[in-house]
C-alpha cells in the first residue's frame, strides 16, 4: 500500500526562536511546492521555533508566538496541505504543553497530533516541558488516512536501553504505531528533530526500516538541518518503502525540498554513503558556520601553537567562515620550539589566513614578579605552567574584545576528559570545536583533510604532542599513550562502564583506575567550558550530567 | 487515626556516591534508634547514594553499589524496621530504574515501593532516569498499614503549573495517595529530597498540610540536610497531625534524629520561625562549608575589592570555613580609590582573616605593551577594562594554584543576569557563592549580618557600587538603578513573564526591552560560570536552561 499524495519534505535550517526567519523559509518552500502541484508539504518537528527551544517553552509569550506563526502559515494552506511542528497547550492534567504536529488545510488547523514518546536522556529534555500523549488518531488529507508521528514515536526500542538483567528492552510503555496501524493508514509520516552523531544515520535507517517492515507501510521522514549551539542536525530526510528500502534521500548537511510526485518516486537511486570521518568533517564545518551566522558573529580568532589541535580547529574555521574571517595568533614563550612557530606559520600560509605573533614572555615575567612574594619561594611547577596558558588567554581575549572576534577553543575530548588543560587558559573560547573528538580522531580527521594535498603541515601531525609549558615537555609525560587512553575513555564515557567492567576487557587496572580518577576529578573544570559541538553519541556538556561534589572511586 | 509505632526520622547530611560515609551515618542512627527502642527508622529519598546522583544512575556499577548498600543495611533490621531510599531495577518496559523506598525487616527486603510522580522541571531531571510507578500498595510494619510515599508523590498540584487558560492545574495524571488511602493506612510516611530555596519551607508546610487534611492522616516527613554542589538541603523534617498542625519539626540546616515515641509526641512545641534572609544566610554558609568539606578542600581565596559583593562572600566564607581558612587578596589598580583599599582592609581585620596586597598595574602594563600593535591605536575601552579584570583573575589563580586554595566567585545575580562581569576575569572561581542573590538582596543580607555589630564596613554598604575599571566609573553609568533592575529581572527570570507582561506591570518599555536584551545576550557568559549556590526558586545554572544560539527579542 502507498499513498497517492504528492508530498514534499522540507529539510530546512531553522534558527531557535527566530520566528520571522523560520516562517519566511517555510513560506518559500510552500510556494515552491505549490508550483510543483504537490498535495502536501511537511516540515520537521517544532519547525516554527526550531529545536531545541529549551526553557523558552516556559514563557507563555513564546508559546503564543509559536501558535501565532502556525495560524499565519494556515493562510497559505489553500490547495496544499501543510504539516508543521509546534507546541500545543494541554487542557488536561500534567505538563502544560504537548509537542505537536499541526495539519493545516484550507486555511485552518484541521488536526493536531500530539507526540507520545518523549526522549528524556542524553541531550533530550522533552519530559521537562511536554505531556506524553496516550491517544493516537490518524489524520486525513484528501480522503487518505495517514499515520502522522513525531520523531521518537517510532523509536520505541531505544538502542542502549539495557536493563538490570542485561537484556535490551523497550524504552516506553506504549507504541503509537501499534495503535495507529489499526486505523489502516496508507503511509507513515515522521517529522523529526534528530541531531547528528557519527553513527546516528545508521541508527535512523535501522529504526525506520524496522518500522516500515513491521507495519508494511512506506515512511516519509523529514529532519532538521543546521546547528543550534552544540546540536548539529544533519538532515538526511528520506522516503523508505514498505519493504524497508530507501527510495530517495535528501543530502546531508544541506537544505533541500525533497519531492515525491507519484510518477517519479520509483527507481531514484541515492548515493548517501559517506565515511564516518567525512560526516564528522561536514558536521563540524556546519557547526562553526551556523554558530557564527546565527549569533551574527563574523570573525574568529584562535591561538596557533603549531600543535595538531589548533591546526585542525583553524582549518575547520577557515572552511566554515572563509579564510578572510579567521585570524590566528602565535603566542610563543621561552619554551616554544622553533618547529612550533614554523609549523604554525606554514599552516596559516597554507590556509591563506591572517596571522600575527604576540609573545607572552613579558606579561608572564611581570606577573611572576608581582607574585614573587605570594609564591614564597616554592619550587616552580603547575602554577607557573598555568600562568603561561592564562597569559595566552588574556592576550587572545584582549585582541578578541578589541576587534570583536570570537575566540575558538581548541581542546580535544581526551584532554577535556582527563583535565589536561588550564581553566581560564587554553580552556577559554566562545565555542569548542573539537572537544567531542578524542585525540586519535583528531589525527584521523587531519589525515582526511590532507588526503589530497598537505593543508595541515605533516610535521604537526607526526611530531609528539606537547603543551610546551616547560622544557622538553611531552603529553606522554603526564598521560598514557592516546590509543590506550582513548579506548578506556570510550568505555567509561560513551559506554558508561565501571572500573571492573573496563578492566575485564583487558586493560591494566592501575591505568584504568588512574584514568577514571582523572575524568571524575575534573568535572569542575568541564562545568566551565564553552559549548561543545556534539558529534558523538555522548559528548561533554548538556548530554552528560555528572555531579561535581561527589565521592568518586 | 494514628500509627502506634515509635518512629525515628533521620535527617542526615549525605555525600553523593560516598557509600561508605552514607552507610556509616545510617548505621549510627540505627543504633541510636535501637537504644531508644523505636519500631522504625526512616531515611530520606535516595539516601544510600545522596541526591542528586545525576548520570551516575546510568552506570550499572553505581546502581549495583546502591543496592548492595541496602542489603548491608538489611542485616541491621532485626528488632527495628528500616526504610531507606535507593534505586531499583525496572523489569518491565520503560526506563531502567525506579526511584524506590526499600522496607527492611528481620534482615530482609520486605517491600519495595516505587515513586509515582517524578519531578522533571527546574533542577529536577528524574524522568531522565526513572520510570514512574502506576501501582501503589501500602506497606506493613508490625501489622500496621502505612502509606509510604516518596517526595513529589504528595506534590500532585505543583504551585506554578498554570495552563494556557491561565488556570492552576494538577501537574500529574495520577495521585498516589488517592489509591493508597483506599487501603486504609494509619499514617503517611514521605521520604524526601527537597532542596532549599527561600520560600520552600512554606511550600512544604502547605503541601503537607493539604495532604494531611485531605486524607485525615498524620504525615511523617524526612528530608536531607546538607549541600551537594548547587543544591542545598535544609532538612526541616517533621510530623504533622491529621488536622494539619505541625507537631514536631527538626532543625533547619542541621543533622537530627527526630523521635516520635507514642507517649511523647503530643504538645511538643517547635519554634521553626526564621526570616527569609536568615534562612538564606544559613543556607549559604552550609553551601560553602559542605562544598569544601565534600571536595576535601580546606582554604578559600578571594579578591577583596572594597565593594559589597566580595565583602559579603568573604564574610560568609569566614563563617563557613573559619577565619583561619580564608585568605583575601587586594588587587588595586590605578583606578582603585583609597576608600576601596581601606574598606577591604577593614573587613579583613574585622573578620580576622589573612590578607595580602598584589597590585595589578605592572602586569596590565606589560600586557598592554605587548598588545600595542594588535590594538592598532583604537581608543581605550571595554577591552582594556576586561584586561584589568582578567589580570586580577590571573594573579588570583596563580596564588590559588600555588598554595592549593579554592577561588570563590563573588558575582551577584543582578550582574550575572545582565552580563556585567568579565568572563575569565571576575567571573572565575570554583564556587559562586552569592550569584543567586540580586544586588538588593546582597544589601539586605549585609544589613542582617551587621545587625548586632559592624562586621562589613558601613562604607562598603553605603557607597555607590563601582567596578573601578576606569576613572570615576559607577555601576549606574551602565545599568539601571538596582531596585528597578532587580524587579524587572525577577519577573523575567523567576516568573518567566514576557516583555509585554512585564511592561503591563508598570515598568518603562524601553528599560524592560534593554534589560531583557542584556539577559538574553549574556547566556554565553553564564554558560561558563562556576556552579552557583541555589537559594531562589529559579537560579542560574542547572535549573534554567536557555538556548545560546537563538534570536531573542
Amino acid at each position: 500500500m502507498n499513498t497517492q499524495l504528492n508530498i514534499g519534505l522540507a529539510q530546512l535550517n531553522f534558527h531557535v526562536a527566530n520566528f520571522e526567519l523560520n516562517k519566511e523559509k517555510m513560506l518559500k518552500s510552500i510556494s515552491e511546492a505549490e508550483e510543483l502541484k504537490l498535495d502536501l508539504i511537511v516540515f520537521p518537528e517544532l519547525s516554527v521555533c526550531a529545536y531545541p527551544p529549551k526553557d523558552f517553552l516556559e514563557f507563555d509569550s513564546f508559546v503564543k508566538k509559536c501558535i501565532d506563526t502556525v495560524h499565519e502559515l494556515a493562510a497559505f494552506s489553500f490547495g496544499i496541505a501543510i504539516i508543521v511542528g509546534c507546541p500545543a497547550y494541554n487542557n488536561g492534567p500534567g505538563k502544560r504543553l504537548f509537542n505537536a504536529a499541526y495539519v493545516l488545510i484550507d486555511g485552518k488547523v484541521q488536526h493536531i497530533y500530539h507526540k507520545g514518546l518523549l526522549p528524556t536522556y542524553d541531550v533530550f529534555d522533552e519530559f521537562r516541558y511536554f505531556e506524553p500523549a496516550s491517544d493516537f488518531q490518524v489524520i486525513k488529507i484528501k480522503g487518505e488516512k495517514i499515520a502522522l508521528t513525531i520523531c521518537e514515536d517510532l523509536w520505541d526500542e531505544e538502542i542502549e536501553n539495557v536493563g538490570g538483567d542485561g537484556k535490551l528492552r523497550k524504552s516506553y510503555n506504549v507504541t503509537p504505531m501499534d495503535i495507529l496501524i489499526k486505523q489502516k493508514p496508507t503511509c507513515i509520516i515522521n517529522i523529526a528533530a534528530s541531531p547528528f552523531h557519527y553513527s546516528q544515520a545508521e541508527n535512523r535507517h535501522k529504526v525506520l526500516k524496522r518500522n516500515a517492515i513491521k507495519y508494511q507501510l512506506p515512511i516519509y521522514y523529514v529532519n532538521h538541518v543546521g546547528a543550534q549551539t552544540e546540536l548539529i542536525f544533519d538532515g538526511g530526510s528520506l522516503m523508505i518503502d514498505a519493504k524497508g528500502d530507501v527510495i530517495k534521500q535528501a543530502k546531508y548537511f544541506e537544505e533541500e525540498l525533497l519531492i515525491f510526485a507519484q510518477q517519479s518516486v520509483r527507481n531514484v537511486s541515492t548515493d548517501i554513503s559517506t565515511s564516518e570521518i567525512e560526516r564528522i568533517h561536514h558536521a563540524l564545518i556546519l557547526g562553526v558556520s551556523d554558530f557564527f551566522k546565527k549569533m551574527k558573529f563574523k570573525k574568529a580568532i584562535l591561538g596557533l601553537s603549531g600543535g595538531i589541535d589548533s591546526a585542525l580547529v583553524c582549518t575547520i574555521a577557515a572552511k566554515a567562515l572563509g579564510n578572510e574571517n579567521v585570524h590566528a595568533v602565535l603566542l610563543p614563550s621561552k619554551y616554544s620550539s622553533d618547529h612550533s612557530i614554523a609549523d604554525a606559520e606554514k599552516l596559516a600560509i597554507n590556509l591563506g589566513i591572517s596571522f600575527e605573533t604576540v609573545p607572552i614572555q613579558e606579561t608572564v615575567d611581570a606577573a611572576e614578579l608581582t607574585l614573587k612574594s605570594s609564591f614564597t619561594n616554592l619550587p616552580s611547577g603547575l602554577a607557573e605552567e598555568n600562568l603561561q596558558a592564562r597569559v595566552r588567554a588574556l592576550l587572545l581575549m584582549g585582541i578578541s574584545n578589541k576587534h570583536g572576534y570570537i575566540l575558538l577553543n581548541t581542546s580535544n575530548k581526551s584532554e577535556a576528559a582527563v583535565g589536561y588543560g588550564t581553566l581560564y587558559g587554553d580552556m577559554c573560547g566562545g565555542l569548542s570545536v573539537i572537544a567531542d573528538l578524542y585525540k586519535t580522531q583528531v589525527y584521523e580527521l587531519c589525515r582526511f583533510i590532507n588526503r589530497e594535498k598537505e593543508i595541515i603541515p605533516q610535521n604537526t601531525i607526526t611530531k609528539a604532542p606537547s603543551a610546551e609549558l616547560r622544557p622538553n615537555q611531552k603529553d606522554s609525560d603526564s598521560l598514557p599513550e592516546y590509543d590506550i587512553l582513548d579506548k578506556v575513555l570510550f568505555h567509561y564515557i560513551e559506554k558508561r562502564k565501571g572500573m571492573e567492567e573496563i578492566c575485564s576487557l583487558g586493560f591494566d587496572e592501575t591505568l584504568v583506575r588512574r584514568i577514571i580518577k582523572l575524568v571524575n576529578s575534573n568535572e569542575f573544570k568541564r562545568h566551565q567550558t564553552p559549548p561543545i559541538l556534539r558529534v558523538s553519541p555522548k559528548a561533554f556538556g548538556m548530554g552528560r550530567r555528572m555531579p561535581i561534589v561527589a565521592k568518586y572511586d
